[in-house]
């Protein structure tokens, strides 16, 4: 016995070691509850467990234990189209009363009569003219409004749910597990930062200055006494490919030891991640379920996954099999019944 | 008494209460003591009180107490020269024998032969030069290296101080604070990024993810297999006024709620936090002290503070008499005696 505390605080000492010990316990009983237990969840878990113990070799101090994920295919669905893209298309049918000369001008013609073909013809100059009229030439303020109105009145058109419900149950467990093991989650996607900042912090508990995306360079002005800041068609940074690596430098300064991706524009993050000492994560969500989600991978202009998925291959990443590791697509799912082992 | 609760609980109880609550009674008892007890000081206590107590009208959620800080001027000295440009001037020389014909071009020819008369009339143009010189083409890792290494060897040349000394007790005495009533704190400065994220962290408290500076465009490539990331000349951001609510918005996504700066580089951060709604607390640092510091604002090459300072007195921010209102100036200084009131 410790002759320097008296007895009876041994007792108290135990309590206070326990109380503060619960939240931890609580999460370590079923951390991943969605996955089956398969190779992804194994992987995972054997991670975190190293990174956090602090006996281990490859302990990391807290503030250093950085996790990055793509948005599009990883966190959320991205069929038929990008989520965002969508949005898109609908603001352009929204603001075409003001806009009288989109009746005749390509691609806004072709959005306006639903013309698939000729939007398609117009290719990735088409898309980012539509998403330079629809996220340019209005304060960040008034953006942040039309995508939060949108998101709340909009519906998918194969789920007929909100696109905020078709989010993965099990990538928000991974989030949750990760946070309470001491990481600090960022996205890291192609996407808009405005738009993903307007749903990011209530659907998957990640703040603001922990979202980092494609950015315009935006212009600071005082008009009458009124301070805004308008963001203006010039793109500041595409976070797309080479981009997520310059980004996660150029805004975190650290580089993550965890990083998810599910498609070849995710390769140079995944790559830098790996690239760093001791020991790393890297997943790709694989889209191999038809019946519940959708399955594509080499040949999708949406989301391809390629050259990513022969890199993983050739290093050990680990590759999730959503229609056999994933008990659960959407928090709106059934579970499918626990694998047996 | 609680029937629920057997009574030998409620002991515990009060014990587990006591010990989660001492960090901040510790804190509390006397937050900022290199400071006399003068108008900056009840400004920034009662701000700080109003925004965390739950029954105010005031009250900000944590997650919302977002504070920037400039740094030249604000946390550390900046005379006679901003530190970085010292910083370039030395690796000017550094690296001159690998580049023979910067001896007969400018500006770094001024550089080499200490003339400072050339040297200025390079102008800014010049300054960019030097400053493009030293800070790309090089990978990010690579300067943080040079960075620190100049940083531990380098001297004032009037203090003959190392420059991570030449910081502002009083204003470290803020950070702390902010922090310990769950502020999260930034810097946001015309200085280089990654030149500031060498010493932030470990000088400040601030980690490399809350320090927003100036950017070059970078370039992520993997060669024979290594990852790396190279700073380019082209500047990506100016972060200095406008640019610094551009970079705000862009990064932190959320409207702080305090900010501190010392010159016209800062106005439209200041005006870009006032303009916010709720309670707002913007302050300058007034260098007023020839004898311990420096005194300077409307005529100085560096720092001027004249717009400012006019907006300022106008609508009733802080302005921090330096001389008056700090019992110290830098942490290795004796304090002056505490003011009688």
């Amino acid at each position: 016995m410790n002759p320097i505390v008296p007895r009876q605080f041994h007792g108290i000492a135990w309590l206070l070691a326990l109380a503060l010990s619960l939240p931890l316990l609580a999460h370590a009983a079923e951390p991943l509850a969605s996955w089956n237990d398969g190779p992804s969840k194994k992987n995972i878990i054997e991670f975190v467990q190293a990174v956090t113990d602090q006996t281990s070799k490859d302990f990391v101090k807290p503030e250093e234990r950085i996790a990055v994920f793509d948005n599009d295919g990883t966190l959320w669905s991205e069929q038929p189209m990008y989520f965002e893209v969508l949005f898109s298309m609908e603001e352009i049918k929204r603001l075409a009363p003001q806009h009288p000369e989109w009746k005749t001008t390509q691609p806004f013609q072709a959005v306006l009569e639903n013309d698939h073909k000729a939007l398609a013809a117009s290719g990735m100059e088409g898309i980012l003219k539509i998403v330079g009229a629809t996220h340019t030439g209005m304060t960040t303020e008034a953006f942040d409004d039309y995508a939060r109105t949108w998101l709340t009145q909009a519906r998918h058109p194969k789920t007929g749910k909100p696109y905020t419900e078709m989010i993965f149950q099990p990538m928000l467990e991974i989030l949750d597990y990760l946070r309470s093991q001491g990481f600090k989650t960022y996205i890291v996607s192609g996407g808009d930062t405005g738009f993903m900042r307007a749903f990011a912090d209530k659907v998957y508990g990640i703040p603001p200055e922990q979202v980092i995306g494609t950015t315009f360079v935006t212009a600071f002005s005082i008009n009458d006494g009124k301070a805004s800041i308008l963001r203006t068609p010039k793109l500041a940074h595409n976070d797309d490919g080479p981009g997520k690596p310059e980004s996660i430098d150029a805004v975190i300064g650290r580089r993550p030891i965890l990083a998810f991706g599910n498609s070849d524009g995710d390769l140079q993050m995944l790559q830098w991640t790996a690239a760093g000492p001791g020991k790393r994560f890297m997943g790709l969500v694989h889209h191999t379920d038809a019946t519940r989600e959708w399955a594509y991978d080499r040949q999708s202009q949406i989301g391809r996954l390629d050259k990513a998925l022969d890199e993983a291959n050739k290093r050990g990443w680990t590759v999730v099999d959503m229609a056999s590791e994933w008990r659960r697509i959407y928090p709106y799912d059934d579970a499918t019944p626990k694998q047996v082992q």
